[in-house]
């Protein structure tokens, strides 16, 4: 380490209070020693730069409001800069390509997250097959009761198929398994051997995938051959009674087909991702009753973004010693990030 | 079996479709022969009286659309009727005490539906806990999007609280595990063996269960000692933060108290079981909007209610080889029920 460097910590107080509670910062703090933490919310761009350039560390942790790191940070700001710890998501604003090619290291939440979401998956799917929106809301503005037509449907031995096989996936299953045997998967490229592992079936394509299963639950991931890839005719081959629930990208849907799709059919459909993120105030999902949206808040969980801490904190760990860090951005995985 | 008699199912056509579909029906009534299928939207009490004279059944198979059994059933209109087979839940408007002590077998879904009340439970709970029907009528009518505070909250690494461990907690067990190990439970006289055969904590009075757990699930059957056992003390003894749902009975809640919590703190509350049902329609949970409020549809889902068929089929079966049955409805069960 350059004896020259201070660590850095860039967090907001809520950040501080959420990400980093319960003895959390200080156990940063010693894994950084010398170490300082800055307010991310008195942070100028400015301030950041002449931040750097006093401080020139070789490890900064960042929480949402870290300021971007300069074109010049490695070459002239903060030449022993080695580690980049964002403490959530995307960093495709924060670090460039370039900086990533130098050899700066960086890590994000990686899948940390990845069972929230998928906590978030079961919730928009039980609630879509006893239309618990609908509900909640006619029995506190019409003074609803149900009747003897009222239809409801449980999860158990339903047909649930997942459109991708990644992480949130592989959190997702032993979720639905107390529910159901009758889970399939289909994404491309996955060694069968990962399907045996989780018991799991294997879909032949896309299409039997949506046919054949009771639920249909998005958790792939989106890469340009996949923008809009759920279009109408997928929408509408879902049986009867059936539920779609997406908890990975908006993108990956096409959004004008399945407004389409929600007006004319039956289909429950449970959102918690959108195209466009804030979902614009006059779209047309807004208002239709048999989709339950939600604000993009599948994960992580206000309480579990202690998660991401943890794993930031056992990467700050490898890196004092050495050892390799988990789930690095590689010019690759940054490629592939939305 | 009597010669002279003929069986009888007694059910609507929309209990044909749901609860005997996929053969079911054939099948009992191959159990059944001989046996006729009494259509009950056209059944008046006059009818039924004829009906079952004229049948002099054994067995009667019905749904809820089933007259009552009249006073004099056994002594003089069907003195060959041993067994009322119920295909629904309450049988208090059905048979007298009197009859089941006279030696009248009968039977009803019993735990046959406890699954599909665990899921309603998970549902609410998971509900709450991420503020789903809040954010779901947001999003509809008021173009609302998360702000860098909103709160949500996961229920992985929660303690749970059961009050009650019957056969709805027994079915809620693996359908928490997934998320949490963090069980406990409280109920009168049970033995500790059961509570170790299912990895729970025996909690060491109602007053612990409630302050020590995050979310509070109310399971326990109304016993009159339970009645309002629910009340202002308890209800504000739950951890900031904290969720309580209840899908047993309204009637071990204070309601007024409940009203008074909500409005008064944070607490997250789902509900599908009041102590007046139908839900008033002025009354004051409704718009309540920490509450998410189900109207009694907790179990069985309308595709499950062939569980309950199931079951009956098992039983009529055991029946005619001259077996016990699963759970009859002795007199000491017929005095607990609600």
């Amino acid at each position: 380490m350059n004896l020259k460097s201070t660590n850095l910590i860039v967090v907001t107080q809520r950040e501080s209070e959420t990400f980093l509670r319960e003895g959390r910062l200080a156990k940063m703090e010693q894994l950084l020693e010398p170490c300082r933490v800055v307010s991310a919310e008195d942070c100028s761009p400015q301030e950041w730069e002449s931040v750097l350039r006093e401080a020139n560390p070789e490890i900064v942790v960042g929480g949402w409001a870290m300021r971007p790191l300069p074109a010049n940070a490695l070459s002239e700001l903060a030449p022993a800069l080695k580690y980049v710890c964002y403490l959530a998501g995307s960093v495709r604003h924060l670090v460039s390509r370039e900086q990533i090619a130098a050899g700066l290291l960086v890590t994000n939440w990686g899948n940390s997250i990845s069972r929230t979401i998928s906590e978030c998956a079961l919730l928009l799917t039980l609630s879509c097959m006893r239309r618990l929106t609908y509900w909640a809301e006619q029995m506190h503005d019409k003074g609803a009761w149900k009747t003897p037509a009222t239809e409801t449907q449980s999860l158990f031995d339903r047909r649930v198929g997942l459109h991708g096989f990644g992480a949130i996936a592989k959190e997702l299953v032993p979720l639905l398994r107390p529910f159901t045997s009758r889970i399939s998967a289909y994404t491309e490229g996955m060694p069968d051997e990962v399907y045996q592992e989780y018991g799991v079936e294997k879909a032949d394509s896309l299409e039997a995938l949506f046919a054949n299963h009771d639920v249909i639950i998005e958790v792939e991931a989106l890469t340009p051959a996949r923008h809009k890839i759920i279009g109408e005719a997928l929408l509408r081959s879902i049986p009867a009674g059936g539920v779609f629930v997406n908890v990975a990208r908006g993108a990956l849907v096409d959004e004008n087909a399945l407004v389409r799709v929600v007006k004319s059919t039956d289909l429950q459909v449970g959102l918690d991702v959108f195209a466009i993120e804030p979902l614009p105030v006059d779209h047309p999902l807004r208002g239709c009753r048999n989709v339950t949206l939600l604000p993009h808040l599948s994960g992580p969980t206000t309480d579990r973004r202690i998660d991401s801490a943890d794993r930031a904190i056992e990467n700050l760990q490898r890196f004092r010693e050495g050892k390799p860090l988990i789930a690095p951005i590689t010019c690759e995985v940054y490629d592939r990030s939305t």
